[in-house]
């Protein structure tokens, strides 16, 4: 039987009573009833009922007694009405059934391992992920899987419209010396020598400027060793773009103009027609975050004048020691229990800061333990620089300014959260610039690059380059969306004197750049246009786009957080023969698959 | 200065004459005549000539004495009629120039290894790729680049607009057991574990239509760590289709419409109505090969009968030893000297052939030494079954059928090639069909799958899986263009009871096929639809896109044939801390770079 099919499983309405047509599928569910037996065909884009009635055919009948779930059947029948009252709303082919007249089944299936067609079952996500291809087979994967197809089609489509060339950059790269861990490649070739997956193509997509690319975007695949965090994944996909002969606004526009389409495209969202943008400095001071989750307020205020004046030691201790005191007012948290704030403080107490002080204000004014060390004025005081009102509850912080930042920002979503102040399906966007150029490194006790070291100094601070590195502003950006760090990028070193300074900032001698980038610094000396780029965690977006927190949901085949991969049992033993021929020696540890 | 470009430099034309515009690129040449500065500025796009007047801008003509080749420049200026015959015909922006007003230094250039602006040069390719940034900057690679690019855009909006999702599957794999040698990626996690980079995506694109996912494309990165041919690429990569509920005529169907669009697109090129097809055996009866080049004619014709009835005993020897006879018909070929023709012999001899006969058709008949031990009337049969007329060079060769086959296979494609007997700009193309589904594997004493154990044999041959399986016919099918395999597909088996008699016929016990395949043929039991695929090399359709037999010029940074980055100078030492990490012990050779 030529199984074909004329229509897929969501396709028949009313209108094609009468037509003769062929589906093929799996059995979603079997039901025997007043002698007849009815198949729900699922495919990935709906489901039919099916009719086996003896009269019509008791052959077809007969078999379909033995059909289980998960079979794969094709069916031929003619679309007739289903009976009064029998019709389903919830189904777009709710209105029809096929009467079959022949079917044959195509292929059988064990049990699986938890149910396809309930999506609700709660299942362990090891056994989802051992049984990837039947996870999939739900639908809720598959779908957020489509949707990223989605997202890559729009993508390619807005950067090719663009003027962008998508360019394969290599995948067996060479090591480099900095940023995370690589994953290596043992060379047979060359034996005891290795490739690198590239943990981006940032020194490809450099190179391509020096080529005259002029604009260049891919979709790339990018690789880091790390131990994983949740939301991270040892391989993932960024939409790399670089450009020659433009400024930081002009890619910020471009990505403006892409974030709009892409969120319009995928899920009907208008993206406002600006974006904020925000200093490094100006997030922490009011964020206590260089990636602040702008779909709530609740600020983080500081407080320190107030707090100098003020007769409580706890802050003013932390004052005189060089640090900061800082509030947030939770809009209508008066009611919060005092059990509440107690969890609260042991939450900071996680990331260092060592109490968190606490007001509510009721219809008579501020109250707690605290508000004794305040003077009138200044409760008044407090009052407007953190806009309480009746109802609210103020929290405070104080320790140093990392500490304080750290610990507040973590509250602050913490809280947003518990308290529903999150609205859904709103998107909220903001850029970040000005970020330093160079952080202290304690370790090596010099002066590390926080992007790497071919970032643009900011125009303005070039002078500082000598006197005062850690000063150095970078002409570096990121979009952060909803809290995430969506992407980033700079303005990249075009000039050779520039780039010169910024070793000797790093302290790197000319015997080191020549090391570590050697042939990288020597491609910047044929003719370097200016240029700039960016970089946006595409699977992120995509998370963003499904609503989802799970990095795993938005890629096919995803590792663990160990990095295996449940379903194919790997990593996994090589043949000696293997290792042999790479010249490298190993002893395989077992590995306990579940 | 502002170095945004109003233009790129092909654009500007007669009517933008009086516009005052900014131009950014790169020096390619400055001449210097009558006191002006003429400077052609390029880009990727074409080339504007830049006028520096000293009685329009004294300081900009005193710098523009500095400027050299390669150095990147801005320069604002209003566009002038070039004068009365000095306009470039040759050029797009021949009939204007731009009166530089002012214009700053971007960055300065040392003097390339080789000349940018003369893409004749001849440079040897290792130098070319250690530069490999420049190279791309001459023009020639960067077209072939942009037709990459363009030909990916084509590829994902054809198979998006049939329903297809692009998937993106793991690159860090599991190690097969089959095909060819695998790189391997050792794991920190789980040391003595290894990764290893997939040869294609074949085994997930199998599970997605387990999954439901009904047709999934992807153009995929592939690795293969093999000793490199002069066309292959350690990472390479395929358009990677599968689909379910078909037969092969469909997926012929849809990859037809695919060439017809992408070569319409790609080089405006039309793509027949009809792909002829031609079974496996056929291939190898007139053209000695299972991917004939059918630009041109030249067949195999099979003159056992004649031969067996002749007084050749050279002939007759091989037949009796169970071999053939095949000839070629060059036409025109009379001409051919002895000398060419006994270069032939020694090249046929390089493929194991021990003679190569031929006769000439002159005006009176046949010539040579060996058509005296044929009679009058066998001689007319040859001339008749060879289509010889006046002025044809026939060729024989015998020996076993593979030798016979292999041996005039490359004489027929040496032979046009040299005759210049292939026209230029044509593409044939070819379905291949019928494959053998195993062959015996001397080493093993076993057969083996010709293509992978997955392959659906042909629906007539079931019956023969048990009795003669190297006489199953697979139902796969290969696309040829121009003599080259550019991709290759199959049905799969869905039928869990075929798939145990070709594990049967492979035999693979049922523990070999679990520690082959294991997880996967548990995959193949929770209900699998028919489903089939196919695989084009990517690479392959751009080199015949761009004309090109190179397939270094097709991959922004390719591998030479020893698999390593001249540019990047890689695989390369890596620190010992990273080998610790990885718990391997490996002794680094030295490589010795350009």
């Amino acid at each position: 039987m030529d199984y074909r099919r004329t229509h897929r499983c969501h396709a028949l309405r009313k209108e094609d009573i009468g037509k003769v047509v062929t589906l093929s599928g799996w059995v979603d569910r079997r039901r025997d009833h007043g002698g007849l037996i009815f198949i729900d065909l699922r495919d990935r884009f709906g489901i039919t009922q099916l009719i086996f009635d003896p009269e019509l055919s008791q052959k077809a009948h007969e078999q379909a007694g033995a059909l289980r779930s998960e079979w794969v059947i094709t069916a031929k029948g003619k679309v007739r009405a289903r009976g009064e009252g029998l019709t389903n709303p919830k189904l777009d082919t709710g209105e029809i059934e096929i009467e079959v007249e022949t079917f044959e089944i195509l292929s059988k299936a064990k049990t699986p391992p938890f149910s396809i067609c309930d999506d609700k079952t709660e299942t362990h996500e090891d056994t989802r992920l051992k049984y990837r291809y039947l996870d999939i087979r739900r639908g809720d994967i598959l779908e957020k899987l489509v949707m990223r197809h989605r997202a890559m089609m729009t993508t390619r489509q807005f950067f090719h419209q663009e003027g962008f060339i998508e360019v394969n950059t290599p995948i067996l790269g060479r090591s480099t010396p900095e940023g995370a861990r690589d994953y290596l490649i043992p060379s047979r070739i060359y034996p005891g020598n290795f490739y690198s997956l590239p943990q981006s193509p940032q020194l490809f997509k450099q190179l391509l400027m020096v080529s005259g690319m002029d604009r260049y975007f891919q979709i790339a695949n990018c690789f880091r060793d790390e131990d994983l965090r949740a939301d991270r994944q040892p391989e993932f996909t960024q939409i790399d773009v670089e450009m020659s002969f433009g400024y930081p606004e002009d890619i910020q526009e471009i990505i403006h103009r892409f974030l709009k389409i892409l969120f319009k495209e995928c899920v009907s969202y208008e993206v406002p027609e600006t974006i904020p943008s925000m200093t490094y400095h100006e997030c922490l001071e009011h964020y206590g975050t260089d990636r602040p989750d702008l779909r709530f307020e609740m600020p983080l205020v500081r407080i320190d004048t107030i707090a100098r004046a003020s007769d409580f030691t706890v802050f003013k201790e932390q004052l005189q020691a060089g640090g900061c005191v800082k509030a947030l007012c939770v809009k209508g948290g008066a009611d919060i229990s005092r059990k509440e704030i107690d969890r609260y403080t042991e939450f900071v107490g996680k990331f260092g800061l060592r109490g968190l002080g606490w007001m509510k204000r009721q219809e008579d004014g501020l109250s707690s333990s605290i508000v004794k060390f305040f003077s009138e004025q200044q409760q008044k005081d407090l009052e407007e620089k953190l806009g309480a009102e009746t109802g609210d509850l103020l929290l405070f912080g104080a320790g140093s300014e990392a500490l304080v930042n750290q610990a507040l920002d973590h509250l602050r979503r913490l809280i947003a959260k518990e308290q529903n102040l999150i609205p859904p399906n709103v998107f909220k966007f903001l850029w970040v610039t000005d970020f330093p150029c160079f952080e202290w490194d304690e370790d090596e006790k010099r002066p590390q690059a926080v992007h790497h070291p071919f970032t643009m100094p900011h125009p303005d601070d070039l002078e500082l380059l000598d006197k005062d590195p850690l000063k150095v502003r970078s002409n570096a950006y990121d979009i952060i969306i909803n809290g995430y760090e969506v992407g980033g990028g700079s303005q990249r070193i075009h000039d050779n004197e520039i780039q010169k300074k910024v070793f000797q900032a790093l302290k790197l001698s000319p015997e080191d750049v020549q090391e570590k980038f050697g042939f990288f610094t020597e491609a910047l000396q044929y003719g370097t246009p200016p240029h700039l780029g960016i970089a946006l965690g595409f699977d992120r977006l995509i998370m963003l786009l499904t609503h989802t927190e799970n990095i795993r949901d938005v890629i096919a085949f995803p590792k663990t957080q160990k990095a295996s991969d449940l379903m194919m049992q790997c990593p996994s033993k090589v043949s000696q023969r293997q290792l042999n021929e790479l010249e490298i020696h190993a002893e395989p540890k077992e590995i306990t698959w579940i």
